[in-house]
């Protein structure tokens, strides 16, 4: 099995399970407990807050909290901070946000608020001046994704930080950095991000935890209320497990995060080349630069996008169109429709995500089986005269 | 070590941790994918959904939505419903609920709501008239914990939700059910109850994962938007590991429920009837009948309960006062307050609660060993000339 999907989900590292074993079993005390029992699982907790700290690149590990995933990390921000500003009802994001925000987005317009979606270019670049333009004096919030899912395009997020508070030094600035963690270096403390969620399963850690930066400035009401656990604003006893496994996951990321830029880097780049080199019907769906470096976001025009992935899992690749979020759906991507992708590749429009665990040959074999698989499909297209006229073009 | 704080958390069943690690190696795919290798994952989830649904009785496994904790479950249920009811903006619960449900009706309050707290009497029954009077047609929730986390005493849900029905049709009835899920039988589709949430870690499952049943007819939305997950009410990449684990652990509770009954209550009443008999300013803080099997909550006159935890502790006893999730707190608990357990008592109030690890040398050890903690605690209480009184009193 060759998996080269991991945008959508990673195998936890052995070494975060490690982790994470004692608390599975005799570390089990409930960390708020006041006997001996539970001083390590308290430890635990604490120790996986720093870790994460260092990861994000906060201050201090108190404006560290841990969630359930990177949806309750957006929510909480969101939600929590729109809570504390009532009297705003301007909201901004960008056409190109996971489903988590983009349908909180759209849940919100329902109660009343006015929402801006900024646009992205042809690359997937953010229209800044847009975003710019957009700002008010009532702006309760803008949320920008880090890097996107689906096409790996980073966003100037620390230059966008600064454009909203020059703009309106009130409005909250969340950043949902669920694909950028692990992948490039995060460094909250010296921008003017107001909050900033990552999840544990893009990195390594398992699914169901995940971590939300707040700058001790901002204020949030609780998205899940109840006991004083995560000083408060986050209820419900903690997941020892898990949050020791983030820490390690993210301890094990910082460190990796040099090999993720050039080795991952260098095997992305190997696996896109060979495929666009060698399937004349290929194109890339995505900037070349400001790229996470393990991303790739590849259209093959005239050909269907669910029978590309099923012929890759018949010979045991595992790859994606789009996000796992809102697979099941016929509709094309919302993200690459944003960048105006031509319906002739938008369908077709394959994301291969690699890994730290990834090996050559396992780029190898892609690229070496890649073009069979897609001259039988190019085959029995019915598009025939435009494939006939694509391959003279591309010679 | 002996654990006598299992309301507080539980040790996970190797059986559980068992059917979790395939899923934390190497069955990590996300569900939602479309490639086989994301087959045994999304089949982990059904199964445990099924699971789940025998557990709490209910009709379909699609009234089944898997949460991170009891905490979420609650919330979600609470807040949920009430976005889809704002026009009602009365709503009810009871004095000694957990801090979840007591703190989120504190906020609703500051948000607008009217709220009614139930009484309940000395021996911590619910003043189920004092319920009826106060539902009203503008009523839009009524919250009943289904057993209290203190002091073990069960409140008739069944018929509660019965009388909600009867007296206001419209009025959503949601029961906290964390306490009772595996230690008594729960059976929703034979009553009026519309939601009911569990909590995997007090029934042997982890720490981080619970569930949420919701009878069709109820409509909320949900408090993480996002991703298609859990029928569009709970975003989130599916916790696959926990959500295997709480499956397995609700099958092994409900295939344990006859020992639960039997068995560890016969272990608590050993270790009760042992404490009470042998320590003469002991006093039991709950009505005999009506209570879960598992939970014994004993008060100590003229003494503190912090020093008596922390020399059970020494002997490797691991015991609270009141609740983890209020613990570090110096309030004396708000159960027992609303109880009107005298504050001779109040301070010096110890919550036992087995499970069906316990052993009987354990619970010899404790009642072996409590009397002479006791008699040195007694010795050095200021209250000399009461505790004198009581001895002779008690004989």
């Amino acid at each position: 099995m060759i998996y080269f999907d991991n945008n959508a989900t990673t195998k936890i590292d052995e070494r975060v399970l490690e982790e994470m074993l004692p608390y599975l079993r005799e570390d089990y005390a409930n960390p708020s407990s006041m006997y001996d029992f539970a001083k390590k699982p308290a430890l635990a907790i604490k120790e996986a807050r720093g870790k994460m700290k260092d990861f994000l690149g906060a201050n201090n590990e108190k404006e560290i909290f841990f969630t359930s995933c990177g949806s309750e990390s957006a929510n909480m921000a969101i939600k929590g901070t729109l809570n504390c500003n009532k009297g705003k009802k301007h909201i901004i994001t960008t056409k190109v946000e996971h489903p988590c925000v983009l349908n909180l987005y759209k849940s919100l317009e329902k109660e009343g608020y006015e929402a801006d979606y900024i646009s992205v270019d042809s690359e997937g670049q953010l229209d800044i001046d847009e975003l710019k333009s957009k700002i008010r004096k009532d702006t309760a919030l803008v949320s920008v994704m880090y890097a996107n899912n689906e096409t790996g395009v980073i966003n100037p997020v620390e230059e966008i930080a600064d454009i909203v508070k020059t703009k309106s030094p009130e409005t909250i600035f969340f950043v949902d950095a669920v694909q950028a963690g692990g992948k490039i270096p995060i460094n909250v403390k010296d921008t003017q991000i107001d909050m900033l969620g990552v999840s544990g399963h893009k990195f390594h850690a398992p699914k169901g935890v995940g971590a939300l930066y707040i700058r001790p400035s901002v204020r949030l009401t609780p998205l899940i209320n109840g006991g004083h656990q995560e000083r408060g604003l986050r209820a419900g006893t903690e997941n020892v497990p898990y949050i020791a496994g983030i820490g390690k996951a993210a301890e094990l990321a910082l460190n990796s995060l040099n090999y993720e830029m050039t080795e991952v880097k260098r095997l992305r780049d190997k696996l896109e080349d060979g495929i666009l080199k060698n399937v004349f019907n290929s194109r890339l769906n995505s900037s070349l630069k400001n790229r996470v470096p393990n991303t790739s976001n590849i259209g093959f025009e005239y050909v269907e996008g669910e029978l590309i992935l099923l012929h890759l899992s018949d010979i045991g690749v595992c790859a994606s169109s789009g996000s796992a979020c809102t697979s099941g759906s016929l509709e094309p991507s919302h993200v690459l429709r944003a960048m105006g992708i031509p319906f002739t590749a938008l369908h077709g429009s394959i994301r291969f995500s690699l890994s730290r665990f990834t090996t050559e040959k396992e780029v190898d074999y892609v690229i070496e089986k890649l073009p069979g698989i897609m001259e039988k499909l190019t085959s029995i297209s019915p598009y025939q005269d435009e494939l006939m006229k694509l391959k003279q073009r591309r010679g």
